[in-house]
């Protein structure tokens, strides 16, 4: 029988290789897109499957054209019906002041971040809409709500997706398709994002700071928990916008000390 | 054995009295609070109790001095640790011009939509922070986040307590109390409480139009799974603001027409 | 000829002294009102005699039953027409923890900042709608959008205020009367609020650092003429929010540090 | 003596042409920069200098690579310095559903919406930065803030934009140069934009129904008094986000209806 697809675009060893295994374990096929580093995609992929799962791996670039035009085409044709989508690709380049922000650098953010959610739903909706279900789970950032110097690329990008978000639930939610935005407000304990902007040595000393013994960083694991169950909300109570983050750390909107 | 407490300060036919349910059927012995109608809430306990599962109920006004006060201190001595608090108290009174809102009307809402939240967290985190863990789940309204006419006394209340949970959350998480805002967006299928405002007869057509068929109405056993999952969010990845409205239904933030 | 009159509530040697005598420079005749403080109170209205302004004061504690209602009740009958009320009363208390916040702090708060507004709308605005305009600037603060620790009976307060403001705009912009609500982001260098809070040697020692020459506080003055702006936006251009800080600021959005 | 310059990119016989003049009659120098129409631009021009100001036209593609780049570079060393920019570029083109909204429309968006205000303070701010002041006003639109069915484009490309502005105030504020995010909340009374999209009769209609006499559309010169205001705000006290609207407009978060 087909296994019903989960189809994660921006699958590194973080959030987005742990929503698949998360998926994986519950009966869906994975399908793992990743821009580089075949190894570590086949390690995910093995792993998954090691562990009972099903799930295939592509390389790709998805700012090639048709590339995830391609790719949704091949998956509803060839491999099953994709009826959760990840869109985990994200645009942070560290901080970088406007001067040392390049063209494009910024467009690249804003093909990535944004134009990239827009093409996967247009050659995705159609195929869900025909189903009259589907969901697609967006992994954010704080830059989306807010900006903050250093984040010219990433908060217009990431700004521009939210609102993406906002447009597709005014047209598809009612047609059964539902579109959730996740802000993740905090370091993930990440060694394919967070671990290579800051370095083996850095990641080693946040992890021995803040890591897994004392929950100070977002927990993959616990945050595929979250995704998969919205997806399963049931369509008379769906969530739109939620944000994440562990118990130690301030929420984005807190100063540590304002007091106006 | 002392089951944890899942303690539901108002637990009327709709959200609150489903929420208690559904923490009772995974171990929670649920203590069930309404200002009144003794009998409906006998028929919450007893309908948990059949199926297996603990409860306790308790008519009270909230408002009344001392009353959560002397609740929350009896049921962490005598019944057991309150685990989770579930505050479902609501303010809404309908549509009312300015004209039309009494002193007395815009005073109540804040007593029972913020003050008594405040008067909550004042009486309970103490324990909960003594066991560095605990979780209280908000239910809100669209009102926490934009005013509308009409809603005068409804919308200051719901503000307010929104930014108490912030307060409480910056102050309290790092101490492992978690804190949910949940904002449900849109009628909930409850006859304790749109039924009331409604009407029988206006109900009855509402559900025929959008209701249980139709999933056009927020049904609160699928609400309880969310704010279960919430509930139960690992201390790495937290959920502070979500929200929740049924697929058909626009999202607070959409004009129907506005193109601007 | 009767002046059109701009009523100041909370009027210390701050924004709200500051605001009556920029009013009263165009032509208003200023009504000031404070709580405590004749002598000060007295030296505001001579202040703005002197510059050949007409002003009259008040001592009133508004949060007494009536005081605010015969006020306006007075005003309007002996003084002349309220055309601009600027609602300029704060309900900072400083930070403090939960268990430090009394039962009676929090609910002063909320009369003084949230309630005192809904009262003063309720008495003030059939006066403006017969007239069909009129003019309500609200001074809010950063706890308006945002909680943050200690701040549990401020934001709350706030957040109140924010909220009544955009259920006043909905029930009365088409009726000609405008408010606004108005976010001061920053300190202000005002010796009767700040200046009070922190004590002499510390408020002294902030505008050393930040003060005057260097427009790292914000400026009365300044803020005064923004007021005046909005109160003479014609009403085919309306202004409902905006903020204000300082150019040294940072918005209350931006973590110093925060790259997610 | 060499005149301040006041740059608007974006200048039709709405905001944009209207805001020259202002900017113009006190003192500025207006370059105006529009995409086409010769006729119209010189019509503004001419208008400007007939008042007695001083103005000059630009025909110009802004997403020509260099464009605005060898625009700012040229009016720096010939004209004057810039003290004003308006970046007045928009990005609506109607409602269109997703499958309607091409590849290349939503990317032209983002060129026009969001890259187009980058690329002018890369080139912009360190003539700004070496003077220690400057001001930058951005118009914006409620699709900033909010994204509705059919405003893909629209919305992903204003919010990257408001958070490209919150990203530019929180490096450059500090800096002396002034960025503020004006949203047009509502249907503004310009030929050239609304006019247009809707067609001689249908925007007849509308100025008939909502029109001048009755200040139901957004007067462009009431809106230019505003900018002008910012634009002068003093830097102790600086305004980086406001709305606009007409009085008898709701504001974008008023639904008609909703009581939740």
């Amino acid at each position: 029988m087909t296994k019903p697809v989960c189809l994660i675009i921006g699958a590194g060893a973080g959030i987005g290789g742990t929503v698949a295994g998360r998926f994986a374990r519950d009966g869906y096929h994975a399908c793992l897109v990743r821009r580089s580093d075949r190894a570590g995609l086949d390690r995910l992929v093995a792993g998954i499957v090691a562990e009972g799962g099903s799930a295939s791996g592509h390389i790709m670039n998805t700012v090639d054209d048709n590339s995830l035009e391609d790719l949704v085409t091949h998956i509803e044709a060839e491999v099953g019906p994709i009826a959760v989508a990840v869109f985990n690709l994200g645009a942070q380049i560290g901080n970088r002041s406007l001067a040392n922000t390049t063209h494009k650098a910024f467009e690249m953010g804003w093909r990535l971040a944004t134009f990239g959610l827009f093409r996967l739903a247009q050659v995705l909706f159609p195929y869900m809409e025909a189903r009259g279900k589907g969901t697609v789970l967006v992994t954010s950032a704080t830059a989306s709500v807010r900006g903050n110097a250093g984040q010219h690329s990433h908060a217009a990008a990431m700004a521009g997706r939210r609102m993406l978000c906002q447009t597709l639930n005014a047209e598809f939610a009612a047609k059964g398709i539902h579109i959730a935005h996740i802000i993740i407000d905090g370091a993930v304990d990440a060694p394919d994002t967070i671990g290579k902007m800051l370095g083996p040595e850095r990641f080693q000393a946040l992890r021995e700071e803040k890591g897994l013994e004392k929950d100070g960083l977002l927990v993959p694991a616990e945050i595929a928990e979250t995704y998969f169950h919205v997806a399963h909300q049931h369509r008379s109570a769906w969530t739109h916008e939620l944000d994440l983050r562990a118990y130690t750390d301030l929420a984005w909107w807190n100063h540590a000390t304002a007091t106006f």
